[in-house]
């Protein structure tokens, strides 16, 4: 095989597979990438997998010689690729290396390759019934959600962001909770109520994270959930996910309906507090006290061995005198994805959650429980 | 003690205090900042140590009280008036209290205080002898040699860069070296005759960092070489380290004085061959292999599992046929500290060091032993 080859067009193919491939892998195989040709045709397959996600690309390719597949290790191709200084690039399969050269042949790699009867075989997914979206909608579905996601393994499903399809409401929801905190953001998508899935799925956050990164460079991408993989297409290229087996918590039964206290606040000047107090805070888990007066706002840290914070907040507070403690990342983390000037937060008595949403951030739902302290 | 200072100015001074100051400190008032103020003075000092290395800095402040001295963590002090968005900030102290607000009170710490007498006392130097140097020359003169320092700690004298006035030439010299390579800068400093001290000092790393920050944010710094200490006057502040003990190698005769073997290329294609060649290189230390023909040079990796690689270099070379290896990352490391578009490498025979030097790099002189492989 002797394949020319755009250079910027390889890098990100193999950006995309690197991701996906095994770094860890007990199996070494699972590190590389299987690179195929059929001489029918002018493109080369690149294939990546670490058995639970896997990522089929072809690129387009000036390219010549007998069928041939064969696995090198797929992060040193990335790097060499990101490096090289020419805008074409050549590869050259011999019996038993990869040569990887410019036209000069001033630079030149000899990368060993690898029997392609050792890569696993991958399962293989038809289109039909596959919702088309918007690259850009399904990106923030998951990068305004992925943060609240569990990182503790044992979670499980909490470990995933929960999809799930409103077909009365031609939405597409994503929800995330670590058990702590709660986020939820609805979308509109054009004839989801088509889809060949009614109930929901969960994504892991690997998984999650590849599709993020694949849709936001995409106009359109094509979105299927069949026989527990979750699949996303694009014009030259497919990737899949083994879903997280499990039922996703009733979300629905923890978000109140009613609040009798809200406040209403600057995001960034709330971002900036909370940044502040948590400063003379050591503790991992930063619990931050709101006193509420409709007069007055008070942002303080509890009184630790270094001292204390306290600051004052310009904000709108319509409810009860409250005194109350949130963990003062789990805010953050969620003003930090948040658009409004403005946000409003709906406070809780006792042990019931605080809602926050904002005007410019429609669709966008977060709960976080106080805590006792 | 009531005070009111210009943030900026307090964030500067701490900011220095904070890089002194041991964060792992045994004993806990070493990774405090000690605040002196005398009812006299329109000042305040801070001061802070770690037993070897020691700062003090004074800071303009309007103030009202009685004399004191405290102590308050270094560190939350540094972050707290680094996050400060007021332009001015007030320290109040009370009876065991650092009150650290604003004007209008929006934001308000409470520092615990630590008992002063706590906190060790600092020897005192006279200014008397101190040389002049342009503080812009003096960080590079530890900037561009400190890369070459050893990083083991058995290596005592070598985990420092040594200083040596010549004062027939005019010169203050820097130079480091872990064994494998050596660097040596040559700075011209005015008045480097009259210095009180002829022999040479070693200063650590950790000094040599702090040294490097102080004088590039001054014009002129005062230098001297007092009791096994080294001291670093600027108007406002006096730095001191405990120098290393010992005697540093003769590194005059590992200088060879005659190469038949002269290789002339451009820094940054240099540069960029070595890290491509690189990239292919699984070990931490990376041989490069270069065969050395007046026509043709080639740098390539040895043969690795992975693989090879083999770059054509456009240079000139002057001498015979040669086939040597370097640790590439060696090599870049003195060519990132370099200025000149070519550099000049004179290379010896088996086990002889080659020399880099640059026509736009006067002073410098890097040397790096070959591999034997």
């Amino acid at each position: 095989m002797n394949a020319k080859i755009e250079t910027s067009r390889l890098e990100k193919i193999l950006k995309k597979i690197e991701g996906v491939a095994d770094k860890r892998a007990s199996m070494a195989v699972l590190s590389m990438v299987l690179i195929e040709y059929k001489p029918t045709e002018s493109y080369l397959h690149l294939l990546s997998t670490d058995l639970e996600i896997g990522y089929k690309g072809k690129i387009f390719a000036e390219v010549e010689g007998e069928e041939t597949s064969f696995c090198v290790p797929a992060r040193k191709f990335y790097e060499i690729v990101k490096n090289f200084p020419e805008d074409e690039i050549y590869l050259i399969k011999d019996e038993n290396r990869l040569v990887i050269k410019d036209a000069q042949e001033r630079i030149v790699y000899n990368l060993a390759i690898t029997d392609s009867e050792e890569f696993p075989s991958l399962p293989e997914f038809i289109e039909e019934n596959a919702i088309e979206i918007p690259g850009k909608v399904l990106a923030e579905l998951i990068s305004n959600t992925i943060f609240s996601t569990s990182k503790e393994e044992s979670h499980f499903v909490l470990g995933g962001i929960y999809f799930e399809p409103i077909k009365e409401e031609g939405i597409l929801r994503a929800v995330a909770s670590d058990g702590h905190r709660l986020v939820k953001l609805d979308r509109e998508v054009i004839g989801i109520e088509n889809v060949n899935f009614n109930e929901g799925f969960i994504v892991g956050r690997k998984a999650a994270k590849q599709i993020e990164d694949i849709a936001e460079e995409e106009l359109i991408v094509k979105l299927g959930y069949i026989n527990n993989y979750v699949v996303i297409w694009t014009s030259n290229s497919v990737f899949f996910a083994r879903t997280i087996e499990g039922t996703y918590p009733d979300y629905r039964s923890v978000i109140p309906s009613h609040y009798e206290n809200v406040l209403k606040v600057d995001r960034k000047l709330l971002m900036d507090a909370l940044k502040r107090v948590s400063l003379i805070i050591p503790e991992k888990f930063k619990p931050v006290t709101f006193d509420l007066k409709p007069d007055e706002i008070i942002l303080s840290s509890q009184e630790v061995e270094l001292g204390k914070a306290q600051i004052k907040l310009s904000a709108i507070y319509e409810g009860k005198p409250l005194t109350v403690n949130y963990n003062a990342d789990y805010i953050l983390d969620a003003l930090e994805v948040m658009n409004s000037e403005e946000v409003e937060i709906k406070i809780g008595e006792e042990r019931t959650p605080a809602l926050i949403t904002g005007r410019r951030d429609e669709g966008f739902l977060y709960l976080v429980m106080p805590m006792i302290l």
